[in-house]
């Protein structure tokens, strides 16, 4: 269904713009002073409510992140929701209140919307779609094509906790544990380190299909490859332990409040410590490098000295957890 | 539950631009040369496919107008699409066809995107999110504000038709009749008019609700009204005629291919015959004007020479008409 989608999606949306299938369009001859990024996201997650988000806050820190790794500041946002008949006040208000605590934290303006009413069993209680403008300095230039050998990998946290979290709050497995949503808004963080913006060549948000899809996207028809380092890649304990007893891999599980930065090796340690004093940033790791073989493949070295091709995720994945 | 929807929206979304509650958000500061039109809307039309359009062509002219009714020229737009699983892949392919090639007849690039699927019987069919930025000249100012006694109402043609096309292809009522859609992309005619920007004082699209609730929200608490002629409103016989069996006011029914303009009683005849000259515009006509008394209130002089109010729409209406 996945693929087949897209690929009636791209038969019939041809734009120079679109094809590059990034999350967010970057549109360069509106303004002068500044380039503008462009995105848009529906979120149909299930639950509405998950420990560490809602779908409220979600829709934010998504949408925010998708601008924020084109390395523009997000600055205004539309929100359109669609309910079912027969929701709730009390859930719709704490989702709505939810998205306007988010939105407020993360300094973005809610400047226009849309609500539309759908009869009981048509929709699934409650969807949102964001979308949102930001602007970024026409010298950023961000993208694929500036990364190198010998660049570095880092990550800004502990992976995997989103997807757990939305699993655990389903009650499927009679499982206790606390796993938070990692979800978060990072303009803030990825703001900081684009200080250094000569250094960065690439930042991605691995949200559906977590880490390993991700990096494969980066590396697909690359002249590169990725290399990882299994032993500093950032998995909680309760992560790793919960993986283990439903046999995930935490490299596929998707995160909401987490950014993938490839920069120069020589400024990789200045920007590392730069995350690591910013709250989203804490458990911040170089956990790879861009290396010239294999090109186009992403190979981990494991904490047992051998080595694996981390493959693109195939067979189905959790479905709505965004 | 609708107006509760916008009470609970309200009560927590309070940005300066948003509380205007237009349909597009005007954004000053992004770009020195140009204001930036944002707009947002999601589609959840039942059924997908209607005479005179669908679902996918929908989706785009309602954003275009949106944004074009703001003095806009809209430029860029995102495509979100909700798709329950199981749709056949000739529905979804027709409604793409029609995304993109009503996009590409306004002059619209759709720039990003994003698809998400949900089980089977957790949504219908599919729903459509569109956002939409366009770009106005800073000198276009319009405005309730800059309404003034005197000033013409004019309407680009037929009203009533969308509604109507929507309720006969649900066919509930085993009626046959030949009423098509007025679905348009309406920006290359408020393009031309906008030659007479100075004389423009106002636009708005009368979707929801009609031409009886657009001029009412217009005449809300302001400290003028609106006398209509009833002999001047554009309806076709085909929908005069329906509209009398089933017990409808036209001016209460939503159209998706039409603009109120409100201009100077000086260039109401040149705008006319601008209108005029596009296809979207030939049944054009001047249907009212702005007037000192009643202020607040639309007065509709009736064909019979006698006037009655013409209020908000009260009470209940049609479903997913859009």
């Amino acid at each position: 269904m996945r693929s087949l989608i897209k690929d009636v999606f791209l038969k019939y949306f041809k734009g120079d713009i679109l094809k590059n299938l990034d999350d967010s369009a970057i549109l360069e001859n509106i303004s002068e002073k500044c380039n503008i990024s462009f995105t848009t996201d529906s979120y149909i997650v299930n639950p509405l409510v998950f420990l560490g988000g809602d779908i409220g806050k979600l829709s934010v820190c998504g949408t925010v992140n998708d601008i924020s790794v084109t390395g523009a500041s997000p600055l205004f946002m539309s929100c359109s929701i669609i309910v079912e008949e027969g929701l709730e006040t009390s859930v719709l208000q704490k989702v709505t209140s939810s998205i306007s605590k988010t939105a407020a934290q993360a300094g973005v303006e809610i400047v226009t919307g849309d609500f539309k009413v759908v009869e009981k069993g048509k929709a699934d209680s409650l969807f949102i779609n964001t979308s949102a403008i930001g602007i970024s300095d026409k010298n950023i230039r961000l993208g694929k094509k500036r990364i190198n050998i010998g660049d570095r990998v880092i990550i800004n946290g502990y992976i995997g906790d989103h997807e757990l979290a939305v699993l655990l709050a389903r009650k499927e497995f009679n499982i206790q544990a606390d796993i938070a949503s990692d979800c978060a808004a990072l303009n803030g963080l990825i703001g900081d380190i684009l200080q250094k913006t000569g250094s960065i060549k690439f930042m991605r948000d691995p949200t559906r299909g977590g880490v390993a899809t991700t990096l494969n996207e980066i590396v697909e028809n690359s002249s590169f490859g990725i290399r990882l380092y299994e032993k500093e890649i950032p998995v909680s304990q309760q992560t790793k332990a919960l993986c283990e007893m439903l046999g995930f891999d935490p490299l596929y599980l998707a995160n909401e409040g987490k950014v993938i930065v490839i920069c120069e090796k020589k400024s990789a340690e200045d920007i590392l410590s730069i995350m690591k004093k910013h709250r989203y940033g804490k458990h911040s790791k170089i956990i790879g490098e861009v290396v010239k073989d294999p090109p186009g493949k992403v190979i981990l070295n494991t904490v047992g000295g051998s080595y694996r091709v981390v493959e693109m995720l195939s067979g189905s994945q959790l479905p709505r957890i965004c």
